[in-house]
């Protein structure tokens, strides 16, 4: 009714992590919407309670205020990512955690190095269908399928870690065995060397929502078969939940194809119980 | 096309069991249509053979008279949950089973209250995804979030089985723990628990369609994520067919989400094999 | 962009293997539609890489020549079936193999006969929610519900296997007992019975999107509910990679009811690994 | 509820009037679902009320008994046709009136046998986008764009007037000038001329929903702009209320493009107000 | 961006009107969803200028304070009422003009009893299809087809003016003559004979968008073909803009339905030129 | 089937005009899609015939080719600009017309640029809902809803003429009355007027299909209501036939709102008559 995502803090004031809507929508194929998704997760968040009964807690624990969508200039990508990184800046500037909603992923990049700037340490932990690692994308090099090379260029080989991977050319292919590490979080044997390498680091956490099943995600931009399902992906960050997550994103839930609206209160779903196991006092 | 549900007898003489519509929509919040849920899962029937090809048996067996929708009296909720019982009283007294379609969860408590008046000793076995064991929703007592406080209310503590909760405020899960009996019916434990608490008492059964995932049913009033299969509903519901089921309902099918048509057709897939399991002679 | 199926050749000199759209919608029961299963195959293509993470093969290596789709006299089903076959007995004729997107189930009919012709001892297997052995439907021979029934008369008993059965009659199912063989690729004992009676043969596979439980294929004319994953059919296929399959065709995606887009893409993600499985040089 | 149209009998004894279902879907071009357009102005008849307050009747008043759809053999259009002029030669041979339903326009072509059977001296008149006067289409004679001109063929040159045709081909347009009548009836010269073709005949009136614009009818299989409104249809139908209408069809009602239901609800509206001009006694 | 209507103020000091969102869905027969009409209008605003190009005037101008929906208690119907009739009440005490968004026809009985209780003179205007004039519906005498009559009872007879009305029974045509005034303000005559009716008199305003052609707007729980256009809507307006509205609703958006989302768009634009019109300084 | 629009050549050489897809939707508030707008029309154009039934003439005379769409670098809107301007100057320096299909608005500058250059003489002719008059938009120059104040910029003031236009703020409308021609062409004034200010010079046609009212055409980014019918398009472009046109453009197709493929038709309408009417031989 508020317009904000469920149980969320209307005042900024003593709040202890923000949520920001990113709309960015510039460089994708497929279906077009993903700058509606932010408002398409905040409305699916109705339907939820703000009690976890998995995780038996409250998300108004965790002290979330939402600051709405930030303001993009039209047409102007580069005045766009500096508008995120500087906002994202800002956020994490005064100690608060940050949960930002896509838009495409591409917004990942100006985050993490936010993100970085005050994490020289950082690692970052990408739930995702596409491997996001070519070098370009129709001749250009900040775009949705780049957005992961840049990240790496970024933060350094090795600190990638991707799950779900299961789009990609060869040359990704390629790329990700000599930079990144791709697991399986599905075995024990995955999830543990997740968390060896993860452990005592701050993490940066992006959620690309297509690494769901379209079943469980129709509306997303580029739908990829044989992924995740929603409990899947719950289980996940369950046990990962001692890691030191500085700020997360969730990207990609293209409203106009969200048939049924399943995926927006999935996002919403993994958004709670992440605010609750990543953020909680 | 005879607007019946499928294999259903047109005539009343002879039936052993009646199938009824009772499509109030008046507490919902959420999505609104589960009015129209009946009329969707009876079109829905026409995908399905009457022959059910697991159980190996044929729905025309049962005998099931389609006495298609009660009609309601609109705006009235008292009066609407009257009729119902009623009806359902009238439909019992005639010592055939019911199967009742909603229609919003409320409808629930009219009918236990029609079943209990002919079964003292009513044991009521819930599948679904929200508790609904509020004490009040919006200051009233009689909606769709508190019909199974109501229920536990008619037939006493201890002898409301639930199965499939994933979503509760705190308070309810307290309710719940002195009140009810949570299962978890994908484990044999939790299956063998089920069957001690029911057997050999008369059995009242509710399906709530959310206790699907929105993957396998988008089609309702209020979708939570990380639900179960289709497969699995129907394995549960094989593996206690030796229960004494006296009343069914099935409820929250809401069509104007239904994505696909995909919740209409599970739900009278589900109907279908639960009339042959509890039903046939 | 090109109208044809990811990664396929424009021009027909060289190829290796043909895919063609085979748009017949003249027996369907259920949702129309699916004449435009071809084009929605093709367009949802898009989303997909033309390398196959999983398989770490390309595509492009199998050489297809997309010859678009064939044109059938309307009204005239005769017609149809015969030049269907024709143009199959063309393509198999030339020693490439065929892939061939319905429409609806009835092509498999004139397809299999084309192959037939070619490979006497063929044997053929069918991925299908149902059985398709009815002897006839609505008075006709020649329909969606009675294909395989005639694929029988045409290969003889013992040479159709059936996976993923769960919706026929009491009649197809004794029909099925006595003359083709009922499997569960799901387990192993399964997939060792398939292998048995398929290794060594020409094969001729089937693929009914309806295979898929509806909430990964809503967009079928018949949704069949408690189906099968797309990662489950792809560890199928996968399993069966030593075939030696001669033809394929995969069939019954439903555009207008395809909520989301999903079946779509599911089914042009199983045409793309089954044409590197199994046609790959 | 019913599942018969707007206030029909539901039996057939005493009944002045005929409404049946054709729900042929064989050679159409465009997009699917014709076959099901009965049903679904059946259930959007439920929106009106069976008093027409412009013509101040009511539509019981004539009597209509709703005999549901007829079944027609799959795949077999020959059978198919048959099965039509058949049911329709025996409505007719009882001294009723009949309103068909589609279904394809080519179920006009039976009907219209039917109807000539019994009145050598038949008119037609059409109310269509298309002028449906093609020679063949497809390599085939018996096709919706066919429609017509098999007509003439059967009613003789002169004998079918023709309005609201925007699309046609050349050689449509030239066989229409020499014989058919192409009226403008929004001006009243069109009118009078259409009253001065059809007075003293006996009329046979078969209404495309395609003669609507897209906006007033979305749900067809072909929609061409720039047509009538709603509006236009009924002040046309009332300009000739004075016609011996002996028999009438309104065909391609597309329910799966049909945004909205407005299709279905227009076509119920004239289909109700039709009967009570036509029809009343 | 803020959830609010266009332009509306976020304060509610000095603020000059109200507009209050009433989601009353409790006796509608048809399609359900108009209790997110006004969510739905307040969304589509935001496709709209504040400026009024035809008007030449900016809404901003009326001051109008949005004070979003009220809060309804579920399943009471009476209790709703009164809550409407309360909050009507407290708005008009301020001297403050009141916009209604509906939500079901009913909510428009409190509402002109808020109204009446400030302006005994009242006469009420109404744009809509259906009279809304029967005695009792469904055996309830509260319903949104009992509406206006309930409204005459409570103004008196001769002052109801009905406009665009072409659905009702032949006791509601009955009703009307003897009690209320059917004007066709397409002719200046009819608009000449509404100025007279409603001249010096406070006035009520009540608009069911389904006055409306459902081409113009599909989204409404019961489409009544042959309507108005939104222009001829705003033409008629603009005409009365000398009226003294003292209130006004706009009803029966039912956004499930709206395809396209034009309907909530056409409310948007009708209820920002009625607000300059009626209520600019 | 070709995926080419309607009629169109295959091969360029001997082609007399060029249809070019610009699938810019970089800059656009409201709903996202109108990437595809290019495809839908083409795809739409099917549902049509080549012959204009309207105008006795044939597309095919025009000898289009379709050169499908221009590929664009992502999220680099300057790149994408000057591609559009390269690509258009190359077409129109070849001596051919131009018909381009956006896309949103913004597309009209560089194509009106490369006419410009080669028409120094150039009027501009816009057909639309809003001025899109803006010197900033989300304070940047070049977006959809500052384009034509770009284009004055271009061409001089007082040659560009605009129709239909409905929506614009208060300063959009006093600087059209300095700078550009407001027409109404409803009216023989407004026809005349618009004639007497493009006569004798070349000509560019801008159609922004939202000029239409949101019942012909829901599928636009920002559906203004009370706009023209397809009728009153196609009678406007058929009184101005005798322009001398010199390349068109029609945008703002977005097919993810285009409920029923309404837009997509009309606007392939649309295009099919100018083209016939301006670019005939």
């Amino acid at each position: 009714m508020s317009g904000r995502f469920l149980g969320c803090r209307e005042a900024e004031a003593g709040s202890r992590a923000v949520l920001l809507g990113v709309p960015l929508d510039a460089t994708g194929c497929g279906r077009a919407g993903v700058k509606d998704g932010p408002a398409a997760i905040r409305q699916a968040s109705q339907f939820l309670e703000e009690y976890s009964l998995s995780l038996r807690a409250d998300f108004r624990e965790v002290g979330v205020y939402d600051a709405l969508d930030l303001s993009l200039p039209p047409g102007n990508l580069l005045g766009a990512l500096k508008a995120i990184e500087d906002e994202a800046g800002q956020i994490l500037a005064t100690g608060r955690a940050l949960l930002a909603l896509g838009g495409e992923h591409l917004v990942t990049l100006p985050l993490v190095r936010a993100a970085l700037a005050r994490n020289p340490d950082l690692r970052v932990l990408q739930l995702d269908a596409h491997a996001d690692l070519a070098d370009e994308y129709g001749g250009e090099p900040l775009t949705h399928a780049t957005v992961m090379r840049r990240v790496v260029e970024q933060v350094g080989p090795g600190r990638l870690i991707q799950a779900g991977i299961r789009s990609g050319t060869a040359e990704e292919a390629a790329f990700a065995e000599a930079n990144t590490l791709w697991l399986d979080p599905g075995t024990s044997a995955g999830l543990e060397e997740a968390r060896r390498a993860l452990h005592g680091h701050p993490v940066y956490l992006t959620i690309d929502i297509d690494v769901l099943d379209p079943a469980f995600a129709p509306g997303v931009s580029c739908p990829e078969p044989a992924g995740w399902t929603t409990g899947e992906v719950l289980a996940v960050l369950g046990a990962l939940a001692d890691l030191q997550v500085v700020a997360l994103d969730l990207v990609e839930v293209c409203p106009p194809a969200d048939a049924g609206g399943v995926t927006a209160v999935a996002a919403a779903r993994i958004l709670r119980d992440a605010g609750i196991l990543f953020f909680r006092p």
